[in-house]
């Protein structure tokens, strides 16, 4: 198959660039990338140094189409609402890595994301990509919306909880972590390595814009759910995102039969890894790979239940995850070209 | 004054040793250790060569007790237990950094901490330290139980709430953050560099000593506030503590007003510092210093508060709060030879 | 095939099981270690959950020769010199990635090590693996010695110059840096996370064990060369080595010759990447990967060369050339199983 | 005294805040910034929560010099050279950060500068503020050309050895390594935090702007001593430098003696301490305070001498010996407001 990586400069471009370099079924890649001046992309990643594909392409949409299968968009918010309705195509398919396609209600995105929304069409056409939980629709997508990073950790932590309509409303709160690669490639004092470095921050308190998609997801499984309480840190490592969440039960449960509700929701998916014994995962042990791992213990002294999730925000929490719906649209097998084991130490 | 450091090897000993070299009041520091092998301070900590007090002497409590005025126990848990009745002596004071005294009711300490608890006469006589709460206290105490640092964070960016008792039942859940430091000096593949670095981790989850210390302190300020949910993450840093707090009110509140309270609870306490324009506190931003400082937001749209709370662990967490409460117990000003501006960067 | 790994539970056998569990000619991986208390994989390494092979076995010479087509010794330097007589079979090859058969001299060994040097018998017929330099003798040994990481880095840098016998003698002088976990899994103060970050440090200064192995090879390929000054040191990062090289050759040159002579040099091999425009790579641009890259630029103004080579110490640097190694001698694909690229960021 | 810190927003800038705010002899600051648009300190730098001087005033020269005794300029390079000829009067004594009077070749200056030097005669009267060896220039300068970080860690490291004439021609080898903010306060892609975490750079190769300064001084010392090689490293961590230094000797020597000699050298110096017992200082053990450490070792087996100065580049390398200075011209003590132990861990 011919694949473009558009904003192929860019953390997320990059690290599918890592995947389908290595895939079996993935014949060209084509790079493209809004910045005219970058000429070529040994020159942007010395990294990859002796590849093959080394030309940067600017985003000319009738080349695009005409060059590609599948088109993976991980550009900036704002630049697939213009971009997509551009590259519509009954050959093409386009799986968009940004916020652009994820609200279903338009108003949702202007007032969260403080920018234009794409066309209403393309919303409602666009699938929402949480692999786990919606394979049969992403089976037939041509246009998928791939998740946030602090959506799939959030959602993957929730799910089993909310489907099963056990959760009491308004009683979610979600207090997430991550590495600082999920703020993108760019030059700026607030992400420079002596800001960073030796230091913890909270930011976006209750206006992270992944709120609102959180809060879709949830009320299509569980309309009683309620408001969700969400903050975001910033922690001084590269990759990596822990939602740490509190959730209280409509009636008495023990870690146990949680356990257990857990394992068996997710007993077909191969990248999510519940851990059984008791023991709480860390970000470092999905470095690299696309894995969910989750944990959990439900607190008898006050009857609240602790979940927490990590993931490789460059890979379930981008990259990774949009090529298993790659694999998915395309009828591969979903872990093709996805079997790293997470990089430890 | 002559001053005593019982563990003047671990990063709580040094970090006190920092402080009191370069205090107006202090004459002699002698440094006591409970490994024997230790031969000199220099040995164990070259950023101190060329300083004076260098000797390391064993823990002989008949010494101790002549060769000074005030000691400082900066001892794992369970030293001070033992150590302390030992000390008691009319012309000396003690402050002990550690948490066996801090808890009033030995069948907790016994609980969370799994060791043997102190006699019940010391736990009573010994005064907590929370220097901003209970100033006139900590004036006549002998004994100072300094408090945690977990708890320490926790409490300031509480008190204004709970003591103006507008706090919901077990409505209060706190998720902490802390850098490695305050794990203490000591070799431990848990704490190994390549194990924390570029990693994120949960711990103790429900289970960590500082929760009845907490929960103590907030129910003799309002007996209604129930449970806290709390938990433990390790960040890799060396230095700092986030606390970050989700709270139910009884009633409406806004930012402005909630601030308002902050600012007027703490107008006579020189290291508490509230935002009052709306950004919040990152970790680095009270680094080597004795601040605490305090951040806050009212969210209209799920009517919860989150308040944030930092500090550096081995200052206003463990040694800089000590020397506080020293400052006090010696009628010396409180911040005196505190005045450090942070590190930053 | 069937693959074993003795000291399966330290960062190069962790390593080493990443490959191999993705390698196409690996059936089954059989782990073993020597700390008996150690029961599964899994618990050492969550991050391996949900892999099939998960025993830990105790080092059984009969039972490992019985199990294995292959073994890895991915044990501290002193195992390998007293376990590997052990293990001398006629169907078992022998992988050794500590320090214990690199030197054909014993009494070096006892020197630098200062420890028993292995049989004398052993030491003649290990094959050095610096796969780039040695592949004819590799195909056919039956004991390969792995290279340490510093030497893998340094001879590297160093084979095209010193080959090319240009090198004036006692001139060369190593300044090579670390990540730490070159020192391995284990609890020690010294690489504790909070002696080690936002630091960096020098040791085992003209005393690191790796000189005599560095001196072994450049003197096989240019008895004149002399000498080198070779010092250490730790860099608060997870991966990495950097060797920065200082060397005056014996008649003027120019960067661009230079250049062309190291291309040249390694024009098959494809884990070399010389950098032909004039910039210099950095640790990460190898991450996770098996590339070793060189830099270089001749100084007009001090005739002094410097030649900058970088890897992963867990890859190249130890379990990526044991697997390239191990291709080689099983008339594998020198690449197979290790096409990985770097992990970026 | 009134004192004026131009440069008052960058990493130098604070730094000189952080020691100057607490010194005996400052009445007033002021601070000056030529970012028009930044408006308070406090904005700029939360940790100053609470200080008196706030007010960010624009660069008028007239203004600076009725207002201060004493300007400190933290500035970037290019910025002194024409600003410092506005500031000159009889009253207002200048201290300069940059290195922008450094040079007293101005030919020199625009080679390795790239930009236009500064008037003759502001270089030919500033005097060169390398504390330790130059401190009765430094009692009656008006203008004073404070060091590089890097220069200060290789001269310290050299002086006895050089200024002693045992040095061989050529034969000085630098390999410098830095913290990061050492590349100062500003949003860069190549600074950014996950550019730089878990990662070690070369960066300059031979053509670093401290080459020049480091040789016109160790020229002062001793003509013969010729070129030194000299190249640079990014680590990732915020503060310190190492500078590992390989020198050749005219004449056989051993560590003892050269120990001695350093000791000698520097027995008046306080901020100067050597290593007596074989160690070597790492970074950390300077953090944040003023002290330059030394080690050194012969090596026997190659007869090079390896000596390792490590000093805080913001503090030794930058504000500290600025104020070090600062009090020497004032004709206080030396290390007045200087007395900071390290900050360790």
């Amino acid at each position: 198959m011919n694949i473009g990586i558009i904003g192929a400069t860019g953390y997320g471009g990059v690290e599918l660039y890592r995947i389908l370099a290595n895939h079996r079924y993935v014949e060209n890649i084509h790079l493209y990338t809004s910045s005219a001046e970058k000429k070529s992309y040994i020159d942007e990643y010395p990294h990859l140094s002796h590849i093959k594909e080394n030309e940067l392409k600017p985003l000319e949409p009738d080349q695009i189409k005409e060059e590609n299968d599948v088109v993976f968009l991980a550009t900036p918010s704002g630049i697939s609402a213009s971009l997509t309705p551009e590259l519509l195509d009954d050959q093409l398919k386009i799986i968009d890595l940004s916020g652009d396609l994820r609200l279903k209600n338009s108003d949702d995105y202007e007032k969260w994301y403080k920018k234009a929304p794409a066309p209403e069409m393309l919303l409602q056409e666009a699938v929402y990509g949480l692999t786990e939980l919606y394979r049969e629709d992403i089976k037939n997508a041509k246009i998928l919306a791939n998740p946030g990073c602090y959506p799939t950790a959030t959602l993957l932590g929730l799910a089993p909880l909310v489907r099963e309509k056990i959760v009491k409303e308004n009683s979610i709160i979600v207090d997430a972590k991550s590495g600082v690669s999920g703020a993108g490639r760019n030059a700026s004092l607030a992400t420079s390595f002596v800001e960073i470095q030796d230091n913890f921050k909270i930011y976006k308190v209750h206006q992270h814009q992944h709120i609102p998609e959180i809060e879709q997801e949830l009320h299509k499984w569980d309309e009683k759910v309620g408001f969700i309480s969400f903050s975001t840190h910033l922690v001084p490592m590269t990759r990596g995102i822990m939602a740490t969440m509190y959730i209280e039960l409509l009636e008495e449960w023990n870690t146990s039969k949680l356990v257990d509700l857990y394992e068996s929701f997710y007993k077909h998916s191969p990248f999510v890894r519940v851990r059984t014994n008791g023991t709480f995962p860390s970000t470092k042990e999905v470095y690299g790979s696309n894995y969910c791992d989750i944990g959990l213990a439900f607190d008898q002294r006050t009857s609240r239940l602790t979940v927490v999730s990590v993931i490789d925000n460059l890979m379930k929490g981008a990259a990774g995850q949009a090529v298993q719906n790659f694999n998915i649209m395309s009828g591969f097998q979903e872990n093709e070209g996805l079997n790293f084991l997470p990089v430890y130490p």
